[in-house]
């Protein structure tokens, strides 16, 4: 079995019927739509769907010309950051599929999106050209209102479209990457200096574990903090590797941890190692897990 | 997607050529088979395999017609305690179906096989119809040699098949219960007394946890001892709570645990209860894996 993963973030947050729009698009390919959630005040669409590869590269590229139709990026505002109507495009290989293919794969769709409908694209994180667009939050900066600018800049040549700024649909990222698993601890006190103290020791732009975003933050209504974390690479940074060490430097302040949350999906390699860690079974993997066996095999589809 | 396992134990384990027609049997049914393996020194063949219910409880019928054509009791010995040639047969629930349903199948399938073949059967666990049947061990009591005697006792009335002793053929348990799960912890001690002192602290029959069986052993040619464990109900006695006891146990002697396995195969939801203990995510449930979401849906059957 073959699986691929695709994020797809899309600039329209406000208008249910755009939710609909693309509920019709998915329904036409075989894939499995794991979340579609509309958010009006970051005014922004998130989707996450898998299945086949060329299904699901197939699907992203008639969700993105349905988003290509419907967004206007001239009357667009919201709270999260954004160049384009269809503003990011992440691949992410789940299963029997790997990296490589995977940057492949966004790269072909990146350049047929982009002649398509003569739209800017830039590639990221593992589908990248160069360092310096691998991380995500460079190549918006500036944002739909700077990007005119920034594309005329000598370091900004696109990776595939025009080099001219298309004013309604803005600017595509499209990329490559491993599953995120977005893991949030919650500790046992309500102050924030805490939780951000902790979030600086364990990330990594600040010295921390090397594939670990986190900020601290208070959790609105609870009355406690929380050290949020994105765990970019999984199988190099665990989750067990980093919540350990948020609950050792938490023992600084004689600050316990309260309870965590996975945010959205978390793959079972991930878990399996989880299990074999605290478990202490040397070399868990996932064929012990019995639904593993009832997994579609190599070359099957999965169903819609 | 509805799953049944079933994990039959028949009393041959040295002629490779019977491992050969089980594999033959199995082939002709839509079943998964995760393992068939013959123990020469306890003489015993041990099959799990699964899928749809109805698949499952033909394929046992045809598994159990072969092996009691193939099999004579007159002429068996082994190490492993045995009453049949179809020695025992389980059916476990493991996804969209209930325990009274494996329960119902269970029973069908005794009294199919019994009247087929002419064969005692006593039904065992949950299919048990009485408390004194529960337990297999109780059920077996006597072995072959014992059975005929143990027919004639007022309190062993068969389940289902004629009441007089089959000669070649002995008697057969068929039960259902839910996935045992053989968890061993090897102690960082070559203390035999140590492992026994733990496994008597931590498993049911001596007051320790309600379903935990457990015994000490010296795992040979490693230097340490072990802690055998079935938890026979992951769900009331999940995995971690006996890990942890067992900790707290050999810090007693200032033992620690040096390593796990676990032996066979493990519920995904019995990994997502670890996982939500050692992470502290409240109610994690097996739907936060992206692997869940890809499992054949209801209706569908597995491909063999």
């Amino acid at each position: 079995m073959r699986i691929l993963q695709c994020v797809p973030n899309f600039s329209e947050g406000r208008d249910p019927r755009f939710a609909d729009q693309l509920r019709a698009v998915l329904e036409q390919f075989p894939v499995q739509v794991l979340d579609l959630s509309l958010d009006p005040d970051h005014n922004r669409a998130d989707c996450t769907f898998l299945g086949a590869p060329d299904a699901v590269e197939e699907c992203a590229a008639a969700l993105a010309a349905r988003a290509v139709e419907l967004i206007d990026m001239r009357q667009q505002s919201g709270s999260h950051p954004r160049m384009g109507a269809v503003d990011v495009v992440p691949f992410v290989p789940i299963r029997g599929v790997t990296m490589e293919e995977a940057v492949e794969i966004a790269r072909r769709f990146g350049r047929s999106f982009a002649e398509r409908h003569g739209i800017p694209v830039f590639f990221y994180e593992e589908a990248c050209t160069s360092e310096e667009r691998r991380n995500l939050a460079d190549v918006r900066r500036g944002e739909y209102e700077g990007m005119a600018a920034k594309l005329q800049a000598p370091d900004w040549a696109v990776d595939a479209g025009p080099q001219a700024f298309n004013e309604r649909s803005g600017v595509t990222a499209v990329g490559a990457r491993m599953p995120l698993i977005a893991f949030n601890v919650n500790l046992a006190t309500d102050e924030l200096a805490v939780a951000k103290a902790i979030a600086s020791a364990v990330r990594h732009s600040s010295g921390g574990l090397r594939h670990v975003k986190a900020m601290g933050l208070e959790v609105a209504g609870t009355g406690v903090v929380q050290v949020s974390m994105n765990l970019v690479d999984y199988r190099r940074t665990p989750i067990h590797r980093a919540l350990e060490l948020v609950r050792i430097e938490a023992a600084r302040y004689g600050v316990a941890v309260r309870e965590c949350e996975l945010v959205g999906m978390v793959p079972l390699e991930a878990l399996g190692d989880v299990a074999g860690y605290y478990l202490q079974i040397p070399g868990f993997d996932a064929a012990k897990v019995i639904e593993y066996h009832l997994l579609p095999e190599d070359g099957e589809e999965t169903a819609a």
